[in-house]
């Protein structure tokens, strides 16, 4: 056993949507059907291939293929776009011997442009071909301004079964190269309803905690499969591996969306920003959301020690009501700000340790309430700018 | 006469808050009294200026002093800064011969710090000694990031009078050194509570609208002084000169909105958002902040054409229901995306005009009812990060 889940198989080649015979075009076969469930981008102008596998999710069961396209997003493309997934779908069912209605696609690149269809259908055979146990590929092939692929594998032994995820994703929206996708993979049977929750409080926990850059891109798409393997009972709520599956989730989740943060586009650390003593969980939601969205908070972490006054000032500006006095802040550790003064001098933070390999940690107490919640980020550098405005 | 609202003395000096000899303390002596209303910041954490100003605007009337220092903006300074602040206008306020509730002041800079009593102290009489009829050093003495001063001149015929304002920012929020700050001078009496109205308007359809990092600071203040001045009828909604004098506040506040923009950090050029077709003026102005505030956005104008996809993405992330087939988007005039899908090509994009010297416009219809707003912000290019990083 190499680790990875049984039952499924992976492949990626190069279709020529992306240029320089980069991978562009991954295919996830399930032998057995699997249970899929979804968590999407909250976006208004959701993507083609959103509304298409919401639709479907909601329609259908027992999925056999999931096609992935990175270089072309088939975002702000109306019914055009719609009717080119559906019939990319249909001709991937034909060559699998599946109904169209076992295939799910998602796509991710240029908003604004049709997809390829030719090129695509072009390379299906080899797409089909190349199908195998190791997802590399697959993994490399869903990638856009990506530096490095992002996967995790957690073995859940009780089970005889292990979970797979695989994610992209560098901007939390990089309309450039858009969005963030990641997929889950199992193994075993799971209830449907049972697996949503615990991947709508996965997502919770994890990807809606990080920003790259505040935004939320038009084909956000997290799915997890489970595959139908006979023989076995499916996992619910009352499962005696009902904790662990859970908690592989979770786990999953968060490595892939930390993995996301830390190769955010020209980021050199993380800053993860933890807010407590809110009195509504929308006001640390607002705090937590103001510091890690803004601007000039991630370039004051750019170098060190930053300027905590940034962090302050954006507290300040989240429309939440305060008592200045019952604020605490702490940067890695050392208290900066209580009581209603500054409290550590600069050559204090200066003398501070520096962060651990987590990159740096940013406490806000609001001394109001029990709420809290937290943000991951990253520095915003002059690499961000040259990525994100060297493209035309 | 040289254009300047007569009544009013004002001068700049370096009183060595700032570094290599930069004129950071600027006085305006009111000869007669004037009435003085005011906008502020709506951060939860207003720095002890701001909180100190409030509270006399409410308390007191006829005012001769505005002390404006930057350098160090006195908040997150607890009542310490609250006192720092008292103690300085009494100190101006002995040497002036008028009472400290005459007096009101003002602060930009580092947030964090308390004012440095004993170094402003020692520059008081160089200040007050240089008073004279025009602004030039006060408009320096201001400014903290900023490249220029801002300055506005209306006169007013009619009224035999003149508006001046002055302004400083480059952030919106720039807490490195800190706020936007705003003045106007009549030298026509005019009733406080109409005043009001005015400025509050006028600061709608101008300093609200703009934004460089889509904060708002601790110190944000605009203040409008009307002389009172002997032998004239104030102004207010039933004088015979209301409208020139609502129009030239309008005009005024526009014109330094738009400077600070220009001058915003590191920006090379403007954009302008105009959202038309909300169902609703809430939605209209997440749509356009949504836009404005997007890092990706603004990157997406250092190089022409901007890639557009930025701005639909952004537009469905601001959490306004929309009708995809409803939207209509226009850059620069060229219309790019109607009717549920793209309509110009990259070519035709290219070859659409360069924009005006005003920079560029986007101009976004929902289609879904008759409110409209606009944003105006500026390019984020890798001076923004240089600036705001290099500081430590």
């Amino acid at each position: 056993m190499d680790g990875y889940p049984d039952n499924f198989l992976w492949s990626g080649v190069a279709s020529g949507v992306k240029r320089k015979g980069r991978l562009d075009l991954g295919l996830v076969y399930s032998s057995f059907p699997s249970t899929v469930v979804g968590v999407f981008t909250d976006n208004s102008l959701p993507a083609a291939p959103v509304v298409e596998t919401r639709r479907k999710l909601a329609e259908y069961a027992g999925f056999h293929a999931l096609l992935v396209n990175s270089g072309v997003a088939n975002a702000a493309t109306g019914s055009d776009g719609i009717t080119d997934a559906r019939q990319l779908e249909k001709r991937l069912a034909g060559q699998l011997n599946i109904a169209p209605e076992q295939v799910i696609s998602a796509s991710t690149g240029y908003i604004g442009r049709r997809l390829p269809l030719p090129i695509i259908y072009s390379k299906l055979p080899d797409v089909i071909d190349g199908l195998q146990s190791a997802p590399e590929e697959f993994s490399r092939a869903i990638l856009t301004t990506d530096t490095c692929t992002k996967t995790v594998r957690i073995p859940l032994p009780a089970l005889e079964a292990s979970l797979f995820g695989v994610a992209k994703g560098s901007g939390m929206i990089n309309p450039r190269m858009a969005t963030m996708l990641a997929f889950f993979f199992l193994d075993y049977p799971v209830r449907a309803g049972w697996l949503k929750t615990q991947l709508v409080r996965a997502c919770e926990g994890s990807f809606n905690q990080i920003t790259v850059d505040g935004d939320r891109s038009t084909n956000d798409t997290v799915l997890a499969w489970a595959a139908e393997l006979p023989g076995r009972t499916p996992v619910d709520g009352n499962h005696p591996q009902a904790g662990c599956l859970t908690d592989a989730l979770h786990e999953g989740a968060e490595k892939l969306a930390m993995e996301i943060v830390r190769d955010g586009e020209g980021a050199t650390k993380t800053i993860e920003i933890q807010v407590a003593g809110a009195s509504t969980s929308g006001a640390a939601a607002r705090v937590a959301s103001a510091i890690a969205d803004s601007p000039l908070v991630r370039t004051a972490f750019v170098k060190s020690p930053p300027n905590w006054g940034r962090i302050y000032s954006s507290i300040g500006a989240a429309g939440v009501a305060l008592k200045p006095e019952k604020l605490a802040i702490k940067i890695d550790g050392t208290l900066i700000f209580a009581g209603g003064k500054p409290v550590a001098t600069r050559a204090e933070q200066k003398k501070a340790p520096p962060p651990g390999g987590e990159g740096h940690l940013v406490q806000v107490e609001l001394g109001l309430g029990d709420c809290s919640t937290r943000r991951v980020t990253c520095d915003l550098t002059e690499q961000y700018v040259q990525i994100n405005a060297g493209y035309s």
